[in-house]
């Protein structure tokens, strides 16, 4: 596959004297896709169900006429001002129960079934006229869902629809009351229409109660998703799309996927450093305008899996961001570097996101490949230059990873509800085991609890796990489970069958309280004590003689959560280790890129890599 | 006294099968006291009206079978799902004006005069059903007053009863005007019912506003749990108890305790130390597997005072719990360590929580003496350790402390209405005197303002208290006052008669601006200025010249808040110390116990005492 | 002018016997101007309709019988109980939807107009009373606008106005969607009242949407203020006060103070240094007893320009406040040294608050004149002192400054909606430039964007001004722009005429990362990149080669957020600085005032200045 480049463009922002050279433009840069339409409702339907597509028709031809394949989106992240009058119940309602009003983006709560119908109606009416244009080459639908914590939403719809899912899952209520052990603090209900949403109380609410509610809350989001899918697979064959929004969590990623075509992502490198990533702030600092070396790729990996194999950037960082705490620039290399290893990891096309810098609204202060004032941004230089060298490198194809990594939002409800650790974070933990991976030279796959098989990997790591798939219990792949693997059931509560290994107990440690393991690193956030049996064989040990890792039936358990020296040894005891120190190394079919995040010269194999610059090995040989 | 083990168990968490073997096991353990039915409401009453006590029939016989003495609960805390459908505005509302809704516990107003008939009711019931029953020895009332914050509501109920309670302390409009300065910034009423409850003002409420309202907050605590007290008072002559939590001071337990039998109190050392210890990180560090070495004895030395001289431990903690932001293990060892030390404190039974740790709902990650599998936890071998040790050491005897300190919840209320600095903090500031008092070797007595006399002490300790009663002025124990005693009046004004000797003025001071006192330590927090008389007599001055204690007119005045190394050079002044370091001391008529709560070896007048460790001395000669 | 003392007095808050004496002890103070009935509407109105003017007419009578000017106040800061009946929507909604409701001051929504009306008829009542009675020299309208965060209010009143505030401006609602740019997100409304006001949405509004609504909520306080000055011009030739608030910035007080007379703020060196200064914790700490040398001299200058040369301290800090986070005492001196300070800068009048400390109410711990026993406090003797000084010094005249700064309310508003980086804080930015002039030992004029002429200066900065008027590039005044400075429009757009110079792209750094220049200091929060024409002078670049400040035609842009070192580079390289060190210096017509605000001993000159002292000379000698 080659890779292509695209980018973002919002026609309706500009005159539409400019849309020629603009499309001209892009050619000449080198992009080859063109995504439109993403929030152009009001232009669309401007008063209810009197639709003017003429400009679109315009856009889509001179776009189109310039050689561009065309993305169609459906608009639904923005219903117009006049859909509020129509349902004026359809927003969200936060934690505190106050609705989330009109005036932004994503006012919609995925429980109400008018808006749903409401966004059914535009896809059809988009499919309708676009469905079969050749000129159309992909759809996205919507825009990253649950961006601004927009899956969890406290209204009556939800209330009523959560109410019908119980009834659907437990049949009826006495079933639902022994699961949740509503006895605890005499919360049985008689009724499921007794059943609240599990916010404003006392204190906590029962952990079942709030697991089942994120359950319900994800599958709402697949249920809305999956309505405009059928829709739009009546009007076209061309696939369907969705881009998601990093590190967002509420919802199953899997679930939706498996209703789409391909997989897209929106990556933000600096951004998601300031906004969403748990590390020192050291480590903020050294990577403050590259972005952390390992969040990208996870990402990558996780919707490569998602989108079984075929997956895209929709949106790739070009320059300063609007929307973090602090945009600094991106390094001079960094927007090259982030598309190279996109593609590295098998992204079929890397879209920038936007053309033009917009002068206006929200993100004005977002760059684009060009400044408001049409003079091009230093991200339009390097998009240049990854189109010259792709032109150079040819093909890429992937294949199957060394090592796998098993990822699950259902884990994350889990703990998000029970951590009993205030720090205690799935994400973190897991990114964690990632980076520990990929800092031992390992190419990775990502992939879900529901995986047909875990065979043929040098290692698969499962930490945080809530349940244990048999599938990975019987695998010929050397398996580590833990911290925490299999500790909870489904309905949130601890195994109590006789064939669940469990700990003896558990402990949560605040940040600074470090636990030493004889010099190979330390125990942070998590422990736990593990009664092992005469059998098994310990293989590490933490200072005062308990066991940090062993392997039991054949399985390795991990009993804590390492630093960063106890992951590296771990890796160590368990796979042939090839540390890349800073650089990350991912290989391919046929080339072996290599990737230096850092702002200094790094050597691989007797090669200078510049810092923010990456190298691709082919059959030995340095080809880039 | 022999003092006893107990342990709260909830049966109906439980198979019915399962219930003999556990009777066994905790006879075997040692334990002679069971409490339950805490939470057992929605299994009592499933439908209103319609009592279901067969089942708890079934496991007192088992329980009592065993030679178990019970505690029977009223399971007020946690209302069943159908008393909110026929009082849907009983619960509490939250400062913010949010109801706090169903689905945890202690979801009800303390005000609602309708729940309050309810909470009556279901006792009455039970104590018809069991108030003669020989098996029943103790009862306890509600749980935990005041937990997650439940003492004050905003409710409508709450206003209209704080209008009355207005009504009834002042008599008529003007008198309350007068009373709180309402002309300040026009305030004035010109009727009870225009009183609002003091919360989402533009800037803050009259504090004499704010303190009435807290004042009544109490009262109503009072005076629910007196409607339970008297309808168990008609049925039964066993003693009742309440088991407070660990630093609640919203209500005045002093005034509850008037109502009851025995004081109980609820003993977390861990988490308590996590969750509501003021203390240094370093301090924190030093202590998190053992909880501070003074939290526990200062709540013991209370709850003695609370049940006029008869307490128990109602629930201690035996392992990890759930509830903290972080949750680590006790040390080998601190689990005994802890009973013993209730023990030397005079408690009559120290219980722990709870027999077997729950696999479901909200507490599933907090240890009992048991795991969910049914293993001994590690607490199981500490508690039974310590039955066969009381059954070795035989009676302990109480006596009157060498010391006294003044303890007023009035006076929290006073200064969290009109802290002046904000981390002015009544109870750190009684328990660093406390814990002073404990460094200089003290036993202490802890007194609350009512005390008809403060007579017989070496020292007697009155820091933040907010009036000075004139027992404690025409006392023979030497008596400090200070910081801000005395500078308040009941209705949250400064005194302006001239009997009461006020500072000329008075500063609270940032966290890191520290005040030197000549080698002697720092003042911190607050200082105040005083014109010293001729005739008194300044001990301590600060580096500026500034008198930190003075004696005047026989009392002793400390006009500052002291460090730790100031605490201790005042201390240093006024008795004769015995500085016991790390360790900590308690004195009862034969013996003497010395306790280490630090993990490091002590010694203590030649004798070795390990880490996590005690020892018990009589008649000079170490038994323990 | 003769500068004069003035005392805040509350009659009604006193028993009338104490005034006479009260009287006599503010003369023999040296004491000549007297604030009144400032809160005092429920003594003046008990009942709606019917005024008590009688214990005002006393106590005016009894002042001004010893010979003291009165300052006679509207009270409409504190409206009394029953306006709350007779209007109970009349109170301000907060960000979150919550009335904030009766029960301590500034209780109004200024949008209301029935309130507005109630405002104007007591200020009529007062005007009739005594606008022509010689006794009363000044009013002063209200109190503090804008204190607890009262300018913003989310009401229905304030939605309404703000809706016919927009079709107002922008005329149709075409004109208005193009303005703020509504096609980004399909926010595009048909009709007025369609617009919400901007809070509670999903993420954040239109920032064009946010800008119009502060506009909006000024032009709210300018109406409301205007209503009761217009009602008082009718009833009086006394002279118009508002006496501002320090730092507040969600008015215009440019707008207000057009409508009145003279300027008139509230001075709390020490409270604000705790509560509203953006400094390290270092400065803070060895200013903490003083006040930031640099807050107080900023505000004189602001309010000297409001008030269009006439101004006074209303209210000045006498010794600890109740109000900050922690309420030190100022050290001995600082009460005159403030005063002294004040009138170098010109204020005709500098009023203590208040005479005698309150036992009572809000404010009972904040220091007056007298205790509340009624002895002398600390800043009495030094009140006492200053009067005695002036009458020593006699008249100071003021004359234009060396420099100006330009100061624009609009410009907060404009960042505080955009900022782009999280701590960007247009105030801080300004103090910082108004700092590095005063080190550089230049006497400061502060002048609004709308200034006729910034000509005959040395050097006027403009820091973050959002758009720049035509008289800053028409002057003969070096001007310095920048950073961030004619970046945006009114409109909160950027601009795309080809006429505004704008930097290629902006960052926002994290308060850790700092970019060093050439051993000259460091940017620091905010980096812009510019493209420097060949025509154009790069005067200082950083270490990366990038212009940090350069010329072209003939203005200095600024492209970067200096430290203190890098901001002493620059005044140095654009001016002849004379360094001043620790002490600050201002030059009147016939004086030079060197006041140290610090503890230490500073030397000017060959002349010793004690710490907290300051000196006066006159042609070349010390006179103080
Ligand atoms: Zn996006
Ligand atoms: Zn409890
Ligand atoms: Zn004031």
């Amino acid at each position: 596959m080659i890779p292509e480049l695209g980018v973002c463009y919002y026609p309706e922002h500009w005159d539409e004297a400019m849309w020629a050279e603009d499309a001209a433009r892009m050619v000449e840069t080198g992009i080859t896709w063109v995504r439109i339409a993403e929030f152009a409702w009001s232009r669309l339907e401007p008063v209810p169900g009197h639709f003017t597509f003429e400009w679109l028709d315009k856009a889509i031809g001179i776009l189109a006429g310039h050689g561009l394949k065309v993305v169609m989106c459906t608009p639904t992240a923005t219903p117009p001002r006049w859909m509020i009058d129509r349902y004026p119940d359809m927003l969200a309602v936060d934690g505190a129960g106050q609705p989330r009003t009109f005036g932004s983006r994503r006012h919609y709560c995925f429980s109400h079934l008018g808006y749903r119908a409401e966004s059914v109606r535009i896809a059809q009416a988009l499919g309708e006229r676009y469905g079969r244009d050749p000129r159309i080459h992909a759809w996205q639908i919507d825009n990253e869902y649950g961006c601004h914590d927009t899956v969890i939403s406290y209204s009556d719809h939800a209330k009523t629809a959560f109410q019908g899912w119980c009834a659907q899952r437990y049949g009826d209520i006495k079933t639902l009351n022994t699961a949740w052990g509503n006895v605890f603090w005499s919360i049985e209900y008689t009724d499921f229409d007794q059943i609240a949403l599990p916010h404003l109380t006392v204190t906590q609410p029962n952990p079942a109660h709030e697991l089942a509610f994120r359950r319900f809350s994800s599958d709402q989001v697949t249920a809305y998703n999956r309505a405009q899918a059928q829709a739009l697979r009546h009007a076209t064959d061309a696939p369907l799309i969705h881009n998601y929004m990093g590190r967002i969590l509420e919802f199953d990623h899997f679930d939706v996927g498996a209703d789409l075509d391909i997989a897209s992502w929106d990556s933000y490198p600096i951004g998601f450093l300031s906004d969403r990533l748990d590390a020192s702030e050291a480590h903020k600092a050294k990577y403050l305008q590259q972005g952390d070396p390992d969040m990208q790729a996870f990402h990558h990996d996780l919707y490569r899996s998602v989108g079984k194999g075929r997956w895209w950037v929709m949106e790739q960082q070009p320059g300063p961001v609007n929307w973090a705490p602090y945009n600094p620039a991106p390094l001079e290399g960094m927007v090259r570097l982030w598309t190279w290893e996109a593609i590295a990891h098998g992204a079929e096309v890397v879209s920038y996101f936007r053309w033009r810098q917009a002068p206006f609204a929200q993100e004005q202060m977002h760059a684009g490949l060009l400044t408001p004032q049409n003079i091009p941004a230093p991200g339009m230089t390097e998009a240049a230059q990854v189109a010259r060298e792709i032109a150079q490198i040819g093909a890429i194809t992937q294949k199957k990873a060394d090592a796998a990594l098993v990822f699950d939002y259902a884990s994350d409800w889990s703990w998000t509800t029970l951590p009993q650790g205030a720090d205690f974070t799935y994400f973190r933990l897991v990114l964690e085991a990632y980076k520990a991976m990929r800092r031992a030279g390992l190419t990775v796959d990502i992939l879900p609890v529901t995986a047909r098989s875990f065979d043929g990997y040098d290692v698969v790591l499962a930490p945080g796990l809530a349940q244990i798939p048999d599938s990975l219990t019987q695998t010929d792949s050397k398996v580590v489970l833990g911290p925490r693997t299999g500790t909870v059931t489904e309905e949130l509560r601890i195994p109590t069958s006789d064939t669940s290994p469990l700990p003896q107990f558990s402990e949560s440690l605040p940040p600074d309280h470090k636990r030493s393991v004889q010099d190979a690193g330390h125990v942070v956030h998590w422990q736990e004590t593990w009664d092992v049996a005469d059998s098994d064989q310990t293989i590490i040990s933490d200072d005062a003689g308990k066991a940090v890792l062993f392997e039991s039936d054949g399985q390795f358990r991990l009993a804590a959560w390492p630093d960063e020296t106890l992951w590296d040894t771990i890796l160590g005891q368990l796979i042939a280790a090839k540390p890349t120190g800073d650089l990350r190394v991912r290989t391919t079919q046929d080339h072996i890129f290599v990737i230096n995040y850092t702002n200094e010269d790094q050597s691989y194999e007797g090669h200078k890599i510049k810092g923010c610059d990456l190298a691709i090995f082919k059959d030995g040989s340095r080809i880039l």
